[in-house]
């Protein structure tokens, strides 16, 4: 998906609040503000939004002198995981249809976003997405297409959300699964340590995408990866900003779980904001 | 009230909303977004956000060629104001305290606006400011300070407030009202054009601020003006704009009414978005 001249006064509003929530010094925040307008007036806008995002984050960090600016607020999240995890757990565990309440409790986990401008309230707002009707849901075709699986690629988003994601892991049974995560710190995505911090690395094989984007942009990812993604049966894909890199993807079984956080994917996909999507794609 | 950093990203919506409510043309489109982006990373952060947002306009106006971008907007809400009209002066005549009544009308008005970033259902909104709780309501010194005034300084903002203005300017009783609208057209604000089709000009006498902003901004006010709120024995300020405009005016007892409708707003107000103000202020 290409960037619509709607997502530009959400790139400035994600500078303007990255500024907020990272600093204290006026002086700064309006440097972050002038960098992140100049780089959008010659922004190549045949880009997605995960790779502009990338760029003005890339200015965040360069400005703020940090490589991890969103690092407290991963730990704050990180902590709470566990709690997280045992809560949904819990839940799946009484479940009439334990895979489908591990799906849900995946988007669920979807809510904490740094990055998508708007406001959420963790507690509230995950505990809404475990009841909300699906916009779209493909899970028959997901428990069919599963059953035929060998390999799953899982593509991460999101700290907390990776506790939400060993959950669905657990209920997809005994299959080779790979969870990619992102190269580098980029707001409050997944990395390596994180996934390790989720506890992944005990049912999974963790890897890097290659993307230092927030999302899975093909053309940034690594030879391998790739690799991985043309040898997987069937890709579980997280997330706005994966679904922004992916949503064209051709010959891939892919199921798409996110939440609609903008006005650009809500259109995009013909669904409201803060509708949950549960979408398969195969593109030819 | 100076232009805060969280006001920037809503200037780049405006241009881009502006952009897709006015244009056909994808190009025009992104010439607007572009000439809005350099204004920005150049403009002065010490103006009122009405100053801000007559430069964005005046790039609309230049890119569209139209002195008058949002008239059949205009004409639209023109066309329905005898219809808001009757039914809301119905209800005030109902009313056990027709002058509260017909200030709620006044500020249920204030709904329609295609400045601020945001959306709304004119018909649904009006209703429920109808019938919402006031965040700060200054009703009894209004009252007061009504009575022992003779003359009564009433700043417009939009259309088709402009006929919500009208039913609450009937209810100020025998007082000598002056009723300020615009220089220029500018969004949907009220212009002289706009104050006569609500016929107000048969119960006020109807004058131009000056201002060709979405606010009376005292520095682009006209000398015949300023002399008009000097003498003014108390003033209604309509909207956002002319609150942003005039929040820090001193020396003139000033009732705010509006409908807060940005975070910066409501913050500045201590309110939430949302919210419907009626304040009384004095400034020393």
């Amino acid at each position: 998906m290409k960037c619509y001249l709607e997502c530009i006064p959400c790139f400035v509003k994600q500078a303007v609040e990255a500024g907020n929530i990272l600093l204290s010094s006026g002086k700064q925040r309006e440097e972050i503000l002038q960098k992140c307008l100049k780089l959008i007036i010659n922004m190549d806008r045949d880009m997605t939004p995960p790779e502009a995002g990338m760029k003005i984050h890339s200015i965040i960090k360069f400005i703020t002198g940090k490589k991890d600016p969103y690092k407290k607020i991963k730990d704050y999240y990180n902590d709470r995981g566990p709690e997280f995890y045992k809560r949904y757990k819990g839940k799946v565990a009484k479940s009439k249809d334990r895979l489908l309440a591990a799906v849900r409790c995946a988007i669920a986990g979807n809510v904490v976003d740094f990055g998508v401008a708007g406001e959420f309230d963790a507690e509230k707002d995950i505990e809404k997405v475990m009841t909300q009707d699906f916009a779209y849901s493909d899970y028959d075709a997901f428990r069919d297409i599963l059953s035929k699986s060998r390999s799953v690629l899982y593509l991460a988003d999101n700290v907390p959300e990776t506790f939400f994601d060993r959950i669905l892991i657990e209920e997809l049974g005994d299959k080779e699964i790979t969870y990619a995560v992102r190269s580098a710190p980029i707001i409050n995505d997944a990395t390596v340590e994180d996934a390790l911090i989720a506890g992944i690395d005990r049912i999974a094989r963790v890897v890097e995408s290659g993307s230092c984007a927030p999302g899975t942009v093909l053309s940034l990812c690594s030879a391998d990866f790739l690799e991985i993604i043309r040898k997987s049966d069937v890709i579980i894909s997280k997330g706005q900003g994966n679904y922004e890199a992916l949503e064209d993807i051709k010959g891939k079984d892919v199921f798409f779980m996110l939440k609609a956080k903008c006005k650009v994917v809500a259109k995009h996909l013909n669904v409201k904001i803060g509708d949950i999507i549960f979408r398969y794609n195969n593109r030819k």
